[in-house]
């Protein structure tokens, strides 16, 4: 049985609530980190916090833990669950309180929540196989650039891929792809160029997108941060997603459509790997 | 201290908890219902629980409770905390299970909370004074239909209309008005004509909406089902929303600019005394 984290208190996963008036379940005003670990050591940790605390910034949520603790935390659970690969969750929410839509006169303190995933990271089919996706109207609310637990859309589009026999969804708006369910969404044209949506409040800012950018750059590929069309995904040479526990992940069907060759391609082969050396060098 | 109702027991609501793998919370994946409470007895009970099942259904989840069961659970609560005015606040889940996006392997039970909230429904400050409100854009996701949690953008736009030294926000999307934090919202034009949004995935579909609509042309009053501009509303007679526990409140200030004569209208009065007169009437 795992060993999760609750406001201050390590315990036996069967045993782990919050208080129903925890604001986090009322009103899914929550912020999450998810991040990988690989041999028992944490990928891009610093950037998640950032990300963290500017998620909580932007919802005006105040962080009563420094880095150091939180990352005192993540080692304690990697340890007490004997994580090797998988990863690691975190939530933070506004705390508990009498429900009310206005959050003005709150006092508590916020509520934390942290928990492992063992999980086969590097040995994945995905990888090997590539994605089926399929495409949905991006019904999320304006501002996806922040991560909170406001998740219900995603999560009803992912099942209805798995249900379709595909693993993920793209959501689109105005007929361009924004991302997948959980993930930054990418293609590779016939110049091999990549192409991601560029920073906006419409899509996450990722983690793994930055670092796999940056990767990407320094293998003197080309990359364009702009919006890309469903025409352009249909017709790209390759198409990959980014995320935190799935690195890089070749897309190689699109509703039901072969993309390129149909089979995982060589630029999300080598910024697979590449970003894998990476941030193994760089894991804590 | 209140006794509160968790996945089948009734609780202090100092030991009131959820699982944190409950998708609830992890999520946002979840459902709500408020049904008020006048002289002990609840109102619009059979509108509340069909709309809950039209929730439901649109996000594929399952109520494993009769109607009946649902009315006992609620009267238990109005019992047991002496709740003479106030509110029944109920929330179903998906239920709990490892986190994932995916939730077409679920087997588990949903989860449902109720607890009451004890308020002053008939002696309303604000149908006293009426209403100050500001306008944001209505950032929500697409499905606003569905009474789902996910109402962070919500609470963070009626708590800036706090800040403010306002009452509320009403959300508006191309020009038009949709709704308030948690209400719907409504003009009077200078020929008398009751103008409200019509029922679309932008809005939720007020059950106080639906019985005020009625009673309103039982009045011999025009109802008009249509968006309107901020300018329209600018340029009202009156204008006021409609809630399950705030009943009909005049809105006499929009940004500072003050509505008609700048108190609550007759036609916002009428409609309270007989909304309350009819519900009063049917309240179980």
């Amino acid at each position: 049985m795992r060993t999760v984290y609750v406001n201050g208190v390590y315990l036996p996963e069967n045993q782990a609530q919050i208080s129903i008036f925890d604001r986090g379940f009322l009103f899914a005003d929550a912020v999450y980190e998810v991040t990988a670990v690989l041999g028992g050591k944490l990928l891009d940790f610093e950037a998640h916090m950032a990300r963290l605390k500017r998620s909580m910034r932007e919802l005006d949520m105040t962080l009563p833990y420094a880095d150091e603790d939180l990352l005192a935390i993540h080692k304690a659970l990697v340890e007490k669950n004997d994580l090797e690969e998988g990863l690691v969750y975190l939530q933070l929410t506004r705390g508990a309180a009498d429900r009310d839509f206005d959050f003005s006169e709150m006092t508590g303190e916020p509520g934390i929540v942290l928990f492992t995933q063992a999980k086969p990271l590097i040995a994945s089919t995905l990888a090997q196989r590539g994605q089926k996706i399929i495409l949905a109207d991006d019904l999320r609310w304006g501002r996806s650039d922040i991560k909170t637990v406001q998740l219900l859309y995603s999560s009803l589009m992912k099942t209805r891929a798995k249900k379709a026999g595909a693993d993920d969804v793209w959501l689109c708006r105005d007929g361009k792809i924004t991302e997948g369910s959980s993930n930054n969404a990418y293609i590779v044209t016939e110049n091999n160029e990549i192409i991601t949506r560029e920073l906006s409040n419409d899509i996450l800012h990722g983690i793994t997108r930055s670092a796999v950018l940056k990767v990407a750059k320094l293998h003197q590929m080309k990359v364009i941060e702009r919006a890309f069309t469903i025409e352009e995904l249909k017709s790209a040479k390759e198409a990959f997603s980014t995320s935190a526990s799935g690195f890089v992940n070749p897309v190689v069907d699109v509703d039901g459509l072969a993309i390129g060759d149909g089979v995982p391609g060589a630029v999300s082969s080598t910024l697979r790997e590449a970003y894998l050396t990476e941030s193994r060098r760089t894991a804590i």
